[in-house]
């Protein structure tokens, strides 16, 4: 186990922080980390050609549990933060309807809520498809962190549809976002009426402005770029829009040269977050290895961990409770003998789906696409007990 | 239900946040709420004589789900927040054990950690043993608002207490914190080898400072003294030891003259806050009735509501994942026909305990107490749609 000194070693002398009064509370009307924590921020990912167009990862090497805090929930934007007065943003609810509606946020609020704790992915996550993009030296941040998960408060989407009333050939919906690049992406009306939710709350208080503020979708277990951030229009018809979102992007040209287009559920994935790229061991011994794992079909069923690259697996211990399309946090008690090790953890869902190999993934689906990468990653620790990315 | 404006009302206007590039990703490395959202903060309640012995609730009025955002978690400190480097931190464990130790922060984290959802609540929340402390015009962060719920991380007591031996004849654990208030309490054994933890992580990230930044004892269910913040001793003993905050403080004195001492789990108890003091209902029609239930002896079991003082009930819905010694979320559907009414929750935990009425719980308590009210509350909604204290 750990080897903490004898207490002989310490006497119990008296810190300084007892000698004096604290700051006062009324500094605090809303609190903010510790300045010894400056370093655990969200990370601006290499900039695209368009500087708006960027993201910023989740420091999942520095994060605990299965709650990403919201000053580091990860961003993903294609035009920036808008800021929007929630006063006079309106939803408007159109196209195959029985009655054209349009929303304010007070009108929003007055429905039933729900809560649940979701994890959102963008689907661009850990896109290691070609091996030149990787490299060594990256953090479970930088491999993985366009990954996060929230309490989510807000309205039944299917509840808000019905006050409108959905006609017989809607089969499709198209959600816009109130932002400089008009996001837009088509949904499954199967899918906006089971457990989508007009969200207006996370983890407690209202959205973050990064977050959609004052009203995002949220499609538990979907693509993120789905959730549209800042919605303000839907509008229901009898095919999908084929927006630019969904054509030149998020799609996946296969070997056969078709796209792969309109897969929405985020498929069974975990990441060890400890120890990983960047950290270090300080001595061989006790320590316990920590991860994430997450599916969005469902729960996750179990998750396996190696030390020898794959030739071994044992069992981690799930962190209750274990949601539905959300973070599970996995561990386990593990005794580093000082020589090398390749770490690998390997989930599974309770639909039955196990994260592939790399190898098995790209046979299946080739190097040329940029999304739903879940294979299993590899962290290499060396003799000195530093982390690197092994594949 | 609602009453939205129709659609053709709002033509489909490109809002100005369509025109424009948003902000970049750069600028909120850790981010913040909303400019929006300024009046959602912690409100110091009414200074005691000592300044940096104070106290600020949590806006739970404003809040959503079950999760308390780490920037509004409620703070009561009895000398302020002290700043504490972790590096140079230590926890002392010492008196009845085998082997006294001292642990620095990087220690206690090679440590199996565990992740669980626990309310914290201080046991002088809503102290309305005498009618003359209340103001009609609370809100419920006012009354109610020394209540926070996290996902808390860190290490089983248990665990460490093994690592140094723990002698049989220790029955109670001091636990001392490095504040200038020195705040020390005495917990029992059983409690230390049960479910306590000493955490390192809320919400994701490492404790704020007002939480006791790096390190604080966490006793799920137990009144929110006792989860020592800054937490830099324990020393095992034979019998309490008596410390100024469970003898002249914490203790409740009785109808019989004598003291209620040693009173740990926070009792059944729940509140509406929405409606709730000091919001106003714009209209008579469809509402949501929503609001908080806890106990610190397991899971809520039930929560029921009544719109006219006590004479009738309804039972709510719970939203899961209904959680122990966690907040539960109850919500229920109503419609406010504009008159005045009395809005009252009742919440009953896995053992049976139910909320008493405030006359049930003074008559078996009497009022010259400060601590562990926990009687049914009621709110007055008035034919203009405000709402103000009742009880």
């Amino acid at each position: 186990m750990a080897a903490p000194a004898a207490a002989a070693e310490f006497a119990p002398a008296i810190p300084d922080s007892m000698r004096a009064q604290g700051r006062d509370v009324e500094s605090a009307t809303y609190g903010q980390p510790s300045p010894h924590e400056h370093k655990v921020i969200r990370r601006v990912r290499e900039r695209p050609p368009t500087p708006t167009a960027a993201s910023a990862g989740a420091p999942l090497q520095d994060l605990h549990g299965i709650i990403t805090p919201n000053g580091l929930h990860y961003i993903r934007d294609h035009a920036g933060t808008p800021d929007i007065d929630p006063a006079a943003h309106r939803l408007l609810l159109h196209g195959l309807v029985d009655r054209p509606l349009a929303f304010t946020m007070d009108d929003l609020l007055r429905f039933p809520s729900v809560s649940a704790i979701h994890f959102l992915e963008c689907s661009g996550n850990t896109a290691f498809w070609k091996t030149d993009r990787i490299k060594k030296t990256w953090t479970a941040q930088d491999t993985h962190g366009l990954l996060s998960c929230s309490e989510w408060t807000g309205v039944r989407l299917a509840d808000v549809l019905a006050e409108a009333g959905v006609q017989t050939d809607a089969k499709w919906m198209l959600a816009e976002g109130a932002d400089g690049a008009a996001m837009t992406r088509s949904i499954p009306i199967e899918k906006a009426l089971d457990d989508a939710i007009l969200a207006y709350a996370q983890n407690g208080e209202r959205l973050r402005p990064e977050q959609g503020y004052p009203l995002r979708l949220l499609l538990p277990g979907f693509e993120g770029n789905m959730s549209i951030k800042w919605l303000h229009r839907l509008k229901l018809g009898r095919v999908p829009f084929e927006t630019r979102e969904e054509t030149s992007k998020y799609t996946g040209l296969q070997p056969d040269g078709t796209a792969r287009q309109f897969v929405f559920p985020m498929a069974v994935k975990s990441v060890i977050t400890s120890p990983s790229g960047g950290q270090r061991l300080a001595a061989p011994g006790f320590t316990e290895i920590r991860g994430l794992a997450w599916s969005g079909e469902g729960r996750v069923r179990r998750v396996d961990v190696s030390a020898d690259g794959g030739a071994t697996w044992q069992q981690a211990r799930l962190q209750g409770p274990v949601l539905s399309k959300a973070l599970t946090r996995f561990r386990l008690p593990w005794h580093w003998e000082g020589q090398p090790a390749i770490l690998m953890s390997r989930a599974e869902d309770e639909t039955g789906a196990v994260q592939p190999t790399r190898a098995a993934l790209l046979a299946a689906r080739g190097p040329d696409t940029d999304y739903h990468y879940n294979a299993i990653h590899a962290w290499q620790l060396d003799e000195t007990g530093g982390v690197h990315v092994a594949i």
